[in-house]
Formats: structure tokens, sequence, C-alpha cells
């Protein structure tokens, strides 16, 4: 029985990394946590790398991967600055993790994943979409960002509107794009709305 | 290595399969095909159960089954008429089958659907937006409904509203409900759309 992930827009761009001709070499940029998606990869025949900047999900990774008896490569660092070469990698994802950073980070992010890639590489990200029920939440730091407290420490929600996330891919070819609106039954009389921008790119 | 299906969207009904309290038995209603999603569900340890009602996709589903030298149980049916009693499933889905359907006969699926589910049993299906660039193709049968002709057959396109579907859903709960927009580029200068309305329901 594989590990299901919960990040399945992945299992997609798995489906689109199997297709390419690169060898394969992965990096997961904020690859912590209970249930890394880097697993799938492995499982695939995958070299895996990835990087985590926040301690904790570095721990609950480390413990994923000693239960399970596999090595997926996971340091501490910093997708702001990503201490491999140019040209190394041939796929690159980072799931989910634009919600919380800075639109001027995550900017920053995306030019670093580019210079890692190689050409003819594949990288998938994704966004909220200003059609979450999040949005408008909190007090706006930002167009579109608002900082919120949740269990006395402050979060940061950043949403994007459709065209916005176009004009930060500098160099990379959109190949895949996907809206994706989701309401999921709370209880008798409330729904909670969430709404994401998912992307797969190329590096020309 | 599991057999990564195209069915993305039942990883994600796979997982909320797995946190019902009812026995693992699914049926598949539309289960041929050359990469039957009920591979998942066998890999997860589910009793699974199929019907197919195109006599080539079965062929094709059945080379699939005895290449991997498992038994998916698929049959020979149809899902406006389902051989099986009343409640024998704790878990159903059709993927991508209301399509090419007319609207009125997937109406009677659906309410055979809802016969063969426990209570508490949870569904999956979905349809085609009116969002895609399908619609209004070909000749108009009925609201929504073009007949084209691909490769010298007839295939009718059924395309639903938003408010639409939850009118037909007679019964059941929504528990979950995803719209998918999705953008696939074709060559420097178009790209092609389509988009699903995905629902997972509860029998109530």
């Amino acid at each position: 029985m594989h590990n299901l992930i919960n990040a399945f827009p992945l299992y997609n761009f798995l489906k689109y990394c199997n297709a390419s001709s690169l060898e394969k070499v992965v990096l997961d940029c904020g690859a912590g946590g209970s249930n890394p998606p880097l697993s799938l990869f492995h499982e695939f025949g995958y070299e895996t790398y990835g990087i985590e900047i926040c301690k904790e999900q570095l721990k609950k990774v480390n413990e994923f991967c000693n239960s399970k008896s596999i090595d997926l490569n996971i340091i501490e660092g910093d997708m702001t600055n990503i201490h491999f070469k140019n040209e190394f990698f041939s796929f690159l994802y980072s799931y989910n993790t634009s919600v919380h950073m800075r639109k001027v980070d995550f900017s920053v992010a995306l030019a670093e994943f580019y210079r890692v890639l190689k050409h003819g590489g594949l990288c998938y990200v994704n966004f909220l979409s200003e059609d979450c029920d999040t949005f408008d939440k909190g007090v706006q730091i930002a167009h579109g960002e608002f900082r919120n407290i949740e269990n006395g420490e402050e979060v940061i929600y950043c949403h994007y509107k459709d065209e916005e996330v176009k004009k930060i891919f500098h160099g990379f070819d959109i190949i895949y794009n996907e809206k994706r609106i989701i309401r999921r039954k709370i209880n008798e009389r409330e729904e909670y709305k969430s709404a994401y921008l998912d992307y797969i790119l190329l590096k020309k």
C-alpha cells in the first residue's frame, strides 16, 4: 500500500514528470510535515531532495522517514536562497507554501526555482485565490495579504487574482493551469469555501 | 510502485472512504479501461466490484487484471439497472460517466446509486460544466446536451450548470463539492479549457 498523500494535485504533476525525458531528480521546497509528498516521488524511483525552513516540520518528516526506513534527503533550507547549483533539478514543486509567504518573498523564491531547474524542467506551484473564505479576514498589510492571529501566533494569508499570478512567472511557460473552488460541509448549516490556482510551468 | 491512476479526484475520495467506519466494499460504475481506478481501492484492501457497459472497455480492463494478476470483480452491467441488492455497498463512484450519458438516463443512474448504497455510505460523481470548450459544439438535442460525430461515431457531450446538478441528488447530502477549471496548452497559440463539477455525497 503506497503512502496516500494529501497534496492530491501532485499526483497529476507526477504524471507530467513521468512523461518527461529528463532524469528523475526532484526538489520539494517546503518538504516537511508528517505526510511528505516526496514519498510518492521516491516510490516512483526519483532521486529526491527537499528543503524545509521550519524545525518542527523537519522533525515530523524525519520521524516519517525513520518509521518507513527511507531517506528523502530533506534538509533545513530557505527557498528564497536555495543552496543548490544552477540547473541541478529536472523537477521542482512547492505545495501551498505561497499561502503563508509575503508576495515579495515568493517572487524571489520563483526566481530561485527558475535558477535551479534545468531547461525543459517542470515546476508545480499553487496559490490561494481571492475567492477563498479567508480573503479579507484579519488585518490587510498589502494587497491580498492579511495578518491573522491563530493560537497566539501571527499567520499571514496571501491571496492572488487569477491574472496577477501569471505576471510573476518570468521565463516560465504555463503548460497547465487549474482553478479549484472547493466547498466542504462543516455542519447542517455551514460550509467552508477554499479556492486555489495551480500551475505547471516549463522552463524553456 | 502503485498504479498511478488518471482519475486523480478519486485519491481524494479514497481519503474520505478511509475515514469512514463502514466496511470496505466499493462499486465502480463505468469500471473498464486500461487504467482502472478500482486498482487503487484494491491496493488499500477494499472488496471491489465494477460494472461496465462497453465490451471494448471490459476487454481492456480484463487485460489489465491479467497482466497484474489481480481480480477486481468487474462484470458487464448497466448503471441504470444495477444487478446488486439494496444497500450492498459502502462506497460507490462513477468517474466522468455523466459526460456521455443523456441527463435523463444519468438521473436514473443516480437513483440506482442511492438504492445500492448503505446509509452513511459515500458516493463520488462528477459532471462537465458549461464552462467547457466543448459546450455549444455540435447539434443541441436538449439543454446542455450536444451530439457530435467523432471518428464516424455519434458521441454525446452533456454539460451542467452549477446549480442544476444539486437538484438531481434526491436523498443525498453534499459533503464536498469542487469546481475545477483546467487550461492545458496545446501549442504556442492555443489552449484547451475543460471544466468539471465534482461531488462527494452522503446517503443519510
